[in-house]
C-alpha cells in the first residue's frame, strides 16, 4: 500500500522511508516534496501542516494521520476532503513528556527561575525567598483530555494543589474539576498557575485574553503548551506589564517559528521554549502510524479520531 | 531563658525577636551583632557561620542550634567548645524543597533548558530533540540521609531511574543503593545525572573532582545542592570543556556569594542558582528552634544532632 509523508521537511523523507521499511516493510513510502506523477493508490497520508489543496488531489485517500497530537494544522486547509477520517498522533510518550514539561514549568515558576536566569546573565548573586511554595500553589489546568489528565495527576502527586476545567465535566482523583462556561470564572479565581492544554478549535481561539487574565488572582502565572492561537499576545504583554500576571512559560506561538523581533524573547517575565513540550521521535511516530494503518486495513475502530462535533 | 541569634545579618534581628515572642514568649532573644555586656545565662545559640571564638565566650552555653541543615559553617570555628551538642535544622519543608529543586534540575537537564535559555537571549528559535528521556535517565544521588532519600523517592515516582551512594548502605524502595568507597566507581559508571546531597565533612571535601567525573559516562550531568566545598571548580570546568560532562546545575559555591568574575556565571554549560535549593522561612526555623530548646530543657533526646564520629 502507498503512504505519502510530510513531516519534518524534505530532509526528513529518507529517515521516514527507512523507519517504515523497518517497522512495516509492506508500506510504500512516498515523498510529499517529490510526489510521483501518478497519485492513484495513495490511501494513507502522514502529515504536519499540509499545503492547502494537496490532500484533495489524492483520489484514493482513505485515512489522514496527523504527525502531532492536534489536527488544527490539517483543518486549516479549506479544500480538506471533509469525509475522510483524521487520526491524531496520541502516544504514551506524548502524555509523559507534556506532563513533565508542565511540571518543570510549574517548579520554575514557584522558584522564580526566570529571575535567576536574568541574574546569572548579569553575574548578580541575589538572596531571595521563593515567591510560592508548591504545596500552597493552586495549578489550574485548562483541558482535561489525555494530556491534561496526565499533567494533573503528575502535579498532584508532586505536591501541588490541582484543579481543572473542561467543556464536559471530567472526573479525576484528587482534582477539583470545573466544567463549561458557567464555571470558568470560578475556576480562574482559584488558580495561581494557569496551564493551557486545550485543543485548538474555533471555541478556544484567543481564550487566553485580557478578560481571562483579569479573573486570575493578581500575580498569577501562565503556562501555554497547547497552541499559539489560544493566546492574544498583546493581552498577555499588557497583563505582564501591569503585574496582573507575574510570569509566563510559553512553548507555542502564532506563527512559528517565533519572529526574531517578537517582544516575547526579551520580556523579563517570559520564558520561551521552541515547541518542544512533547517531541516524540520519528521512530515512535512511524510505529504508531503503521499501527493505525494496520487497524484501518483490518476495518477495526481507530483511537483518537478527530470528531467534527467537538472540533478536536 | 536567654537565646542569642546570628542568622540573616543584623537587619534580621528584629524579625527573629518578634517571631520568638510569638511562638515561645518565654525566650529572651539577644542580638549577636549587639550583644549584652553580661554574657552569663545565655544557654542557647541559633547561628549561621558564627565568627570564630564568639561561641567560646558564652560561659553558660548548653546547646547550639544550626540555622541550616549542615553544621560545617559552625565547625569552621577552631575555638568551638567541643563538648556542646549541635542540633541541625532539619525541617519537613527542607526535604520537600530540596527534592523539588533536584527534580526541577533533572527535568531542565533532560530537556536541555540551558540551551533554550541561551537561545532565548539570542532570539534564536532552534528545533531540536531533547538529549535525554526521563524514563531512560539514570539519576545517581550521593548522600542518602533524609534529604537524599526524599529526593530519590520524588525522582523515582516522577519516572526517573534512581540509584544512590552513601557511606553506610541505605535501603530505599525502588532505589539501587551502593555503599562505601569500594562501590563508588560502579555507582558512577551507571549515572547519567549525578546529584550531590552529601554532608560537608573532611571525607567528602573535593569529592566532585576530575577522578569522579572521569568515571561517569561521557556527557553526564551534575547537580550540586550540598556545599561548594564538595566541588573542585577547576576540575568541573575542565570536564565541561572536554565534553566529559555536558552540563551542571550548581546551587552552592565556595565562597558565597559567588565572585562576580567567576567563569561559572558565563559558562554555556552551567546554571547558577544562589543557594536557594531549600530556603525555610524564618518563621519555620523559629518554630523548630523553640521546639529544640524546649526538648533540651525537658531533658529529652534531640533529633538530628551533629555526630562527631561521622562528622555530620
Amino acid at each position: 500500500m502507498r503512504l505519502i509523508v510530510k513531516s519534518g521537511g524534505p530532509q526528513a523523507y529518507e529517515e521516514w522511508r527507512s523507519l517504515f521499511a523497518e517497522v512495516s516493510p509492506g508500506i510504500d513510502v512516498l515523498d510529499w516534496f517529490d510526489p510521483p506523477a501518478d497519485l492513484r493508490g495513495i490511501e494513507y497520508a502522514l502529515v504536519w501542516a499540509p499545503e492547502a489543496g494537496r490532500l484533495a488531489e489524492l483520489p484514493d485517500l482513505k485515512l489522514i494521520v496527523s504527525s502531532g497530537a492536534g489536527v488544527d494544522h490539517i483543518l486549516a486547509d479549506p479544500q480538506l476532503p471533509g469525509h475522510l477520517p483524521i487520526a491524531r498522533m496520541m502516544l504514551d510518550v506524548t502524555a509523559v513528556e507534556m506532563s513533565e514539561y508542565v511540571l518543570m514549568s510549574a517548579l520554575m515558576l514557584v522558584r522564580d527561575m526566570k529571575r535567576m536566569i536574568v541574574n546569572q546573565a548579569n553575574r548578580h548573586w541575589e538572596d531571595f525567598f521563593p515567591p510560592l511554595r508548591s504545596t500552597a500553589t493552586r495549578v489550574g489546568i485548562m483541558g482535561l483530555g489525555s494530556l491534561g489528565a496526565a499533567a494533573a495527576d503528575l502535579l498532584r502527586r508532586t505536591g501541588f494543589m490541582v484543579s481543572g476545567w473542561s467543556r464536559r465535566r471530567a472526573d479525576l482523583p484528587g482534582v477539583r474539576c470545573h466544567a463549561g462556561e458557567a464555571e470558568f470564572d470560578a475556576f480562574l479565581a482559584e488558580t495561581d498557575i494557569l496551564v493551557c492544554l486545550l485543543p485548538a478549535t474555533e471555541a478556544t481561539r484567543g481564550i487566553l485574553n485580557a478578560r481571562t487574565f483579569a479573573r486570575l488572582p493578581r500575580g498569577a502565572c501562565l503556562v501555554n503548551a497547547a497552541r499559539g492561537s489560544h493566546m492574544v499576545q498583546a493581552d498577555l504583554l499588557a497583563a505582564l506589564d501591569s503585574g496582573q500576571l507575574r510570569q509566563a512559560v510559553l512553548d507555542v506561538f502564532e506563527p512559528e517559528p517565533l519572529d526574531a523581533d517578537s517582544p516575547l524573547w526579551t520580556h523579563p517575565g517570559v520564558i520561551v521554549t521552541p515547541h518542544i513540550a512533547s517531541t516524540p521521535s520519528r521512530r515512535d511516530r512511524a510505529v504508531r502510524a503503521a499501527e493505525l494503518i494496520d487497524l484501518h486495513r483490518r476495518g477495526e475502530p481507530l483511537p483518537n479520531l478527530y470528531d467534527r462535533a467537538t472540533g478536536y
